[in-house]
């Protein structure tokens, strides 16, 4: 539809895709890596990095902004788009992953969940029908359907019961998404834990009800990679070949290169800055620990060859110093160098798939992780 | 001399002078705020915003440097400019307020302070000779002589006592500081506490050694803005017209328009960033407190003709969101907004000396102060 939401997949190279998520807002590039702004900010990042670095589109995390400042008064101030100066696409997530993972008390029974606020203990409801209130009140590009998200291990009997109330709030959520304004999107979200047959249930499910969108979530909550992939593997073909689907909370530099060979179009994830902020940097040599005390005296920097001024204009010497003295400037600096190693990793799986090269794209990149880091100058 | 240090006075208005200081690495406008880059950054700010901001200079810590990194591992990677890249002048202090400030255990004597390193309980001994060397191994533009600095109140007698003293360090740093490389300066300190006897007799016997500029230090450390200005008043008359005249670690705003009028020509503080890490903008309006509730729904900037992007691209209701959340975003953009603010104050102080007008221009600044922050909305 003109002015809508609207992914065309440009190229395929196995069951991989590269290809547009087209909206009002923006296009947004796949395979697509989107920085996660959890309180209005990604941490210790100005928001035109993030834009340099190559972000099409952001995160913002509705179980945060819902209790602080509220989704109303982002409503009333024009929308998460203007409150945070990002003209650019956005997704919401539905907040239940975080009432899960950080709110107090929490009760789920059908109607949805009802939990105290971390931050003062407010008694605050989460319906399938306010979460998509609340990210219409925001303005999300995307919005995700509220589901429940269990922490892995569970039982099975309770991964099964979780997975069946997230397709009754799927059903809601859809319902209450009607009358969204053009180019709005709601992706479903694909549940069913570490159970191959539940996830393909629920995709054949969801897929029934018709999302402009898929997410495979309740990942990256404990399991171990095998397990995740095979998840995505459990479920992916059994998606439509011409939606978008989206891995949440997915992941290592390893992860996104495995998905991607399996036909994942997104991810989000705050290991980019969480890391930065450790001192740990994102590199074509792979991780690199900058307080090893190896760097207190190399002239060179991170990487003479990247894109990212942060990786060329320092040393690892004062990057390593920065870090050592707990100077903000450390994090930020190496949270930068992280979003442009994620964002550049997207562009190079992108262009190798165009190219019809990804698997000789990811064999070059994991061989430069394992040869590692520079030798010593 | 050719390729070396030069101060121009260009316009005086009363006692205000506006000049420029020429130095190697480039030229410095007065009178000129230095931002403080204790460790080797200024807290939260990237050095692209310190020059976007308008410095042409900036200041480095002797003591903070000198214990960590080291003064030899920073001249082994080609000196402070280049480790922190900030290819433009640095102004380095002696290491002597912080060894009073921050260090344990501190003894001075004839020959120089020993102390125990706050960071790690190391043994570290602190001479007028090691200052001066120190300051070499950083490649400062501009090295300060090592001075006792006490805290007011403080008794005549001991104030006497380090007055003296640090005339004596003067003469050792003036001779070790010969052979320097054409363009560096030292800076001799006038002393004295809140004794203008004394500040004037330090003053002239710093001036019969011949220093290529003169700061006034020991303030700013616990006395009222009336002692501190009465201070340079006993001082400045004593200053030779043709070198600069640094008043240190100050101060707020009205700080600098008192002491500019009062010919001052430098200054350095810390509180552009540490007030903006605590949520206080420095505005045409005054502080304001970005804590306060009444900004929680603003949707205007802080000021909208600010020249500071931070300052005009987002709304008060993002800044205190930000602040109130504990987002590092928060202290960063108030820091850029706070820097931009000095720097821009002190090029209207600029301006109006070389129009003639600089108390028509104070008197309109503090007029904007008084009338305080914008109606609400």
């Amino acid at each position: 539809m003109a002015d809508g939401f609207a992914f065309e997949v440009l190229h395929t190279d196995g069951a991989a895709r590269a290809g547009l998520i087209r909206m009002p807002r923006g296009t947004v590039r796949t395979p697509a890596f989107m920085p996660v702004g959890t309180q209005g900010a990604l941490k210790g990042v100005h928001w035109h990095e993030v834009r340099a670095a190559g972000a099409d589109i952001v995160l913002g995390n509705t179980y945060h902004l819902m209790l602080r400042p509220g989704a109303e008064r982002i409503a009333a101030l024009g929308g998460l788009h203007r409150f945070i100066n990002w003209p650019h696409p956005i997704l919401t997530d539905s907040g239940g992953f975080q009432v899960m993972s950080l709110a107090e008390l929490r009760k789920v029974d059908e109607n949805g969940v009802i939990f105290r606020s971390h931050l003062d203990g407010a008694v605050v409801e989460l319906t399938p029908e306010r979460a998509i209130e609340i990210q219409r009140l925001l303005d999300a590009d995307i919005a995700m359907q509220l589901d429940e998200c269990l922490e892995l291990p569970a039982q099975g009997a309770e991964i099964a019961r979780a997975t069946a109330l997230s397709l009754r709030w799927a059903e809601r959520c859809k319902r209450a998404f009607e009358g969204a304004p053009p180019g709005r999107a709601l992706f479903g979200i694909v549940q069913g834990g570490d159970d191959a047959r539940l996830r393909h249930e629920s995709a054949r499910a969801l897929v029934d009800m018709g999302f402009d969108g898929y997410a495979i979530g309740g990942l990256a909550v404990g399991e171990t990679q095998a397990v995740m992939l095979a998840m995505v593997d459990a479920t992916v073909p059994h998606l439509p070949a011409q939606r978008p689907r989206y891995l949440m909370g997915v992941g290592t530099p390893e992860d996104l290169l495995a998905a991607v060979a399996r036909g994942v179009d997104m991810f989000d994830c705050v290991l980019p800055t969480r890391n930065g902020r450790h001192g740990l940097a994102f590199t074509r040599f792979g991780a690199i620990n900058l307080k090893n005390a190896r760097h207190a005296g190399d002239p060179r920097p991170l990487d003479a060859e990247s894109r990212c001024p942060a990786a060329r204009d320092f040393s690892r010497a004062y990057l390593h110093h920065l870090v050592k003295a707990n100077e903000a400037l450390g994090g930020m600096l190496l949270s930068v160098v992280n979003l442009f190693y994620y964002q550049d990793l997207m562009a190079g799986m992108r262009d190798a798939i165009a190219a019809g090269n990804l698997a000789g794209f990811a064999g070059m990149t994991r061989e430069g992780w394992a040869r590692g880091d520079l030798p010593a100058p």
